[in-house]
């Protein structure tokens, strides 16, 4: 193994593929493919955007490394960003591109029988991004003496704890979203096209600080605007702010593409009682939630305290409060673990990293206001310095 | 149906549709489940980033409005962006998404029974983006009654030969990304880091044109520089430009999701030979290439004219010379139709467009030089006025 300028030493990656070995073991794995493109990059270190054609890392239970097969231009990229051996960071032909007569997948259940990795149990992950149902029944075809069994988001539950190094990178993050608020807040005005604060924000975004610079994040700034905050995903137009409506700011830093996302509710001039009377039961409640994270509570116990606290004001909130973050890889910087609602009895532990998302939607206005945080050894740990408001500009 | 603000007027949905159910018919398919997030756009309007959850265009042999099924909270999203009847625009519940217990795409099955489009034949894609194995096991559990077939692509055909309001948007992404390309020239030097020149390349793409505002590209700004060029996909790193190295330069300008890429090379500091050389050969072979578009050639004869012209100069490609490209969403704003390259047949017709892509990658260095066109009445018409050249700045 080359010595490289990598995000992590090899020393975390073999105790990354030391857990997911174990993890496999529990679940008599012998073999597993992953294809969410944070895993691969968990697992090797791989890092380009070139999850849009078929790529895996496999794991093997009785191989010292990963392999990760992607298209083939792109293994000069897995040079550069893997610790991988030459000969465990191939490519697969072009003509497997896109084609209808092949699939990549067929190739990869031939590579996986040329190195005698075909036999036992092989988890995939069913429901990764990008793993097409036309990924699934080729490398299944190509495998007919393994049995293939559903190992979504193994790799995903050993992310869930950060190390140091990770913890880190998020803080890091967090500085950059900070910034990139404040960006946000000074740039929109009566006026301004909501394409060109995207833009400043997302210039921000990437840029970083002086000291780090940024990534792209998993999800584009979100700024929802009008009656656009009645619902939390619409990006940007081409059209104007304009004073009297309410934007929702969904952001994100990231940094070596672990991300701190950060919401923030802005109004442009005086707001409505109702939105400043929301957004109050709206910070209480996150307060409540907070003060109830610690290692040992669970996942549901704190989005009852939300659903309590917000609950006396008549509020409710049917969807899920918050989830894990960390790592990843456009559409998503959620981690598909941990969820804070209702029957998610995951317990708490240390240097767990959760984006707790405040998010009321009503028929026509909503209000989001939000916090990711670390559970620390005996309670919570905000990675944002950034105060919970309704921002008001008039 | 409202009348809203949409980019498209309904007559042309409505053209959409019919040109669907034509291809359906063709292929006996009674029913078809639309999860490409530039399908679910192109038929319908919907636009948001919510493709991180289940979402699909459900289109129907005897219905005449197509149905869009997103996450609940992104139902306000669809009344904002389709022109859909609020009763075909629906949402499943919270407590399906990112479940271990339930599939989103179990309640889409059961909302197909509901409404009586759950026999025949039904169509979905295999190998679009977002329709993980997962979800195409739920679906298929939940139709029991229903004959499964693949339809991978069916809507990508239609969306193959542009309206005159499509190539509009097109041009008005040539000129975001011409403008683009001119800033990442300029901005470029030795000594400023790669994020920030990503960061200046974005906020141009986002903010566009003072007439038109830009959107997210499908895929974020390349621009691998130094060994690095040696492969396509790297993204940026926090590290500095240097003096003599290569940069390659893969933008796009997008309007209303419609894509206008570009790709050009630059060095800094006086270019190695090999480099001169080749960009003169790439930029030969291209023009060959684009001597060879008119309606009636196909794909590979275009492609053979590139691989005759620099194969005269001892050089070669293995990977495809180009692919169709209009509205898409991350991960790629290729439209999985037709490839430039030996073997495809595709007959080009007038206001098909196409992203010729003339990149060479070698052990330790690469080149790019690309063109997006429409096929012209009578032969190609470049989108973008960006003359071709290796860009050197000493």
């Amino acid at each position: 193994m080359s010595e490289k300028a990598l995000p992590f030493g090899i020393a975390e990656f073999q105790e990354r593929l030391a857990k997911t070995k174990q993890s496999m073991d529990a679940r008599g794995i012998d073999v597993l493919v992953a294809a969410d493109p944070a895993n691969m990059n968990y697992l090797t270190g791989y890092d380009g955007w070139s999850f849009y054609t078929p790529q895996v890392v496999i794991v093997a239970r009785d191989l010292d490394q990963p392999i990760c097969i992607v298209r083939q231009m792109d293994v000069n990229g897995g040079r550069v960003t893997t610790y991988l051996d030459d000969d465990n960071m191939i490519g697969f032909p072009d003509t497997y591109v896109q084609s209808t007569e092949r699939h990549a997948m067929d190739w990869i259940a031939e590579e996986m029988v040329r190195r005698g990795i075909h036999t036992g149990t092989i988890g995939v992950e069913m429901d990764a991004y990008y793993y097409t149902a036309a990924s699934h029944a080729a490398l299944v075809r190509g495998l007919p003496n393994a049995t293939v069994v559903d190992a979504t988001a193994l790799v995903n539950w050993v992310r869930v704890i950060k190390s140091p190094q990770e913890i880190e990178y998020m803080r890091r993050a967090a500085r950059i979203v900070e910034k990139t608020m404040q960006i946000a807040y000074d740039f929109i005005e009566p006026g301004v096209r909501q394409c060109d604060a995207a833009a400043a924000i997302y210039q921000s975004e990437i840029s970083g600080t002086p000291e780090h610079g940024g990534d792209y994040t998993s999800l584009v700034p979100m700024l929802p605007t009008g009656v656009g905050t009645s619902t939390p995903h619409l990006t940007w137009t081409d059209q104007p702010f304009v004073s009297g409506e309410a934007t929702i700011l969904e952001l994100g830093g990231a940094h070596h593409h672990y991300h701190c996302p950060m919401a923030r509710t802005m109004h442009l001039g005086q707001p409505p009682q109702k939105l400043l009377d929301t957004s109050e039961i709206v910070m209480e409640g996150v307060a409540a939630a907070l003060d109830t994270v610690k290692p040992g509570n669970t996942c549901e116990e704190v989005e009852a305290s939300w659903r309590h606290s917000i609950g006396r004001h008549g509020l409710s909130k049917e969807s899920r409060l918050g989830y894990s973050t960390g790592v990843n890889y456009p559409p998503d910087w959620g981690e598909h673990t941990l969820s804070l609602r209702p029957g998610d009895k995951t317990v708490l532990q240390t240097n767990m990293t959760i984006h707790l998302i405040a998010g009321i939607w009503m028929d026509d206005w909503g209000i989001e206001i939000s916090e990711c945080f670390r559970v620390s050894e005996d309670g919570c740990e905000k990675l944002c310095d950034y105060p919970q408001a309704l921002y008001v500009k008039d």
